[in-house]
């Protein structure tokens, strides 16, 4: 018996959403669509030139750990906040879901995270990250009991250019294995494996057991675009392997038997994809850690991903614990 | 010529939606659909068993004036912060839209001040406002140069509960007249007009141009709910009173001359009512800033409260000048 089904190790980020158009991105040097790092300086005159915006809690793994407690999963999270009102909203937004979220908020440095979203006319989210306080996050805020009572231990691959993080993670690595548990991996960002790649590719064979990607982070890190030749390198690397293709749905690579596809499930209304990988995650690692079938675990992950996509913002709006079990997947 | 249409002096507020149910309220005690104020302790256990959030920057009179900058009028805001996040993001989403705000946040003591938001299903909304920084705004925070160059000076009832802050607003009335301007007075609500009613009836003879109150404020402040009797009263006490009345529309009813009646309009869709006062009080006073007749100022009341209405979130988020012109009210 596991007193968790899922720790998540990630950052733990607030974000500040607001309308832009495309002049602003290329004013600012914004990637459409993208996702990249700034400094505080850059996050100043960013946040200077923006729309009054809305702020939400946010972060890749932390947007996982609350579909989780959303599905009825038992969660927990590590991730670093400042002691400010921001941390104090990153904090309360976990905590009030149920999730275990006692990682040390940081003495002294920088302040919370902040990802600084600017969403255009048509729909489009660029994202400018200042990882202020996430990036401390480090192997003195890894505990032992935590990791050791979770079925799943989940890393976001975002932390992964982070030094003091990555030592973290291989720390999370080893106890979850001392305990006889699971660690998994999402690889976040095709720009991170590509900056990564040798990197990732021994970190992953050595300590990953589920591996999620999306196709295009899948292609950088097989430097294959041959879905065969892909699930053949992905059962070299890593025991389960999940990579998800938008509307078409998701593979999953199992190292010792056949793929599975499960199909997406079309939301109710398409409003807004951002937080959708992050919601198959939660749907997968749930069924995984309840020791569901792949076919049961990545039907959870479509469910959710569904409903995150139904809405604006990366968290979800309805109970998918209800809305698994009217489904009959759980 | 004013270098200003309207500066506001209110309540500088940041507020905290969540989803409740009636359960939640009666176990704080929280009166549903209305607004109280609580301490720092009753907030910090509200909030805590609150469900996640999403902050977004509030405060009556600060919707009004971001209601007037959004109209293409000039807008300036008096209102206290604390220096942390929740200042930086309050000051950061009226300064966005052009307003000036330079009121010196509080050097020491509470945090900036939060609305708590609890959502019921019925989409019925209940308040409790813990007001830390913002009731510190006082007579200092009031710049002669500022007030003299504004046509109208527009205060939140909701500070006449503070004695320093009503000071600020004798001392801001003082400025306004001695150079030929206006002052206006939002009521913000009935309770507190019961609690002030002396206070207020004697604030608002010697130094208000212009009185703004729901049915019901303006009931409990004329001791009447005969209309005519109540136009009667509000003619002898301020030189022109508006009273809103929902979808009813609104009276306006000036000393020397005939009421108005004001029609409401009709939103594309009612989603949430909360900010209508706010909204309709910034076009009505942009209009008579800029000397339109009560009927057109009265209808950009109307305009911008359909707007406001139509959407959750009470500060607007289409652009009211573009409505307004479409409509040929500017």
């Amino acid at each position: 018996m596991n007193s968790l089904d899922v720790v998540g190790v990630g950052n733990a980020i607030v974000d500040v959403l607001a309308q832009a158009d495309d002049a602003f991105l290329a004013s600012h040097s914004i990637p459409k669509g993208g996702m990249i790092l700034i400094d505080e300086d850059q996050a100043k005159t960013i946040y200077g030139g923006m729309a009054p915006g809305v702020e939400v809690s946010g972060g890749s793994a932390a947007n996982s750990i609350a579909c989780i407690a959303s599905l009825g999963g038992r969660a927990g999270f590590v991730g670093k906040v400042a002691k400010d009102n921001l941390g104090d909203i990153f904090r309360h937004d976990l905590r009030s879901m149920g999730v275990q979220f006692d990682t040390a908020p940081l003495e002294k440095g920088p302040g919370t995270a902040r990802c600084l979203v600017n969403v255009t006319p048509d729909a489009q989210r660029s994202m400018t990250t200042y990882l202020g306080a996430a990036g401390f996050v480090s192997e003195y805020d890894i505990e032992k009991p935590l990791i050791s009572s979770s079925a799943i231990t989940f890393f976001e691959g975002y932390l992964f250019d982070q030094p003091v993080a990555r030592n973290a993670f291989v720390k999370a690595c080893d106890f979850a294995k001392a305990a006889g548990k699971r660690a998994a991996l999402t690889l976040s960002d095709a720009g991170l494996v590509d900056r990564q790649h040798d990197a990732l590719v021994s970190f992953i064979g050595e300590h990953v057991d589920i591996l999620l990607a999306n196709e295009h982070e899948a292609q950088t890190l097989f430097e294959t675009d041959d879905l065969e030749i892909m699930a053949e390198r992905a059962r070299a690397l890593c025991p389960l392997t999940a990579v998800t293709m938008s509307e078409r749905g998701s593979l999953l690579v199992p190292r010792g038997g056949a793929p599975v596809r499960v199909a997406a499930k079309k939301p109710e209304k398409l409003v807004d994809t951002t937080g959708a990988g992050d919601a198959y995650a939660a749907g997968l690692l749930f069924g995984l850690a309840r020791d569901l079938s792949l076919e049961t675990s990545g039907a959870l992950g479509a469910l959710a991903a569904a409903e995150v996509i139904s809405h604006f913002g990366a968290r979800p709006q309805a109970d998918l614990r209800s809305l698994a079990e009217k489904a009959g997947l759980l």
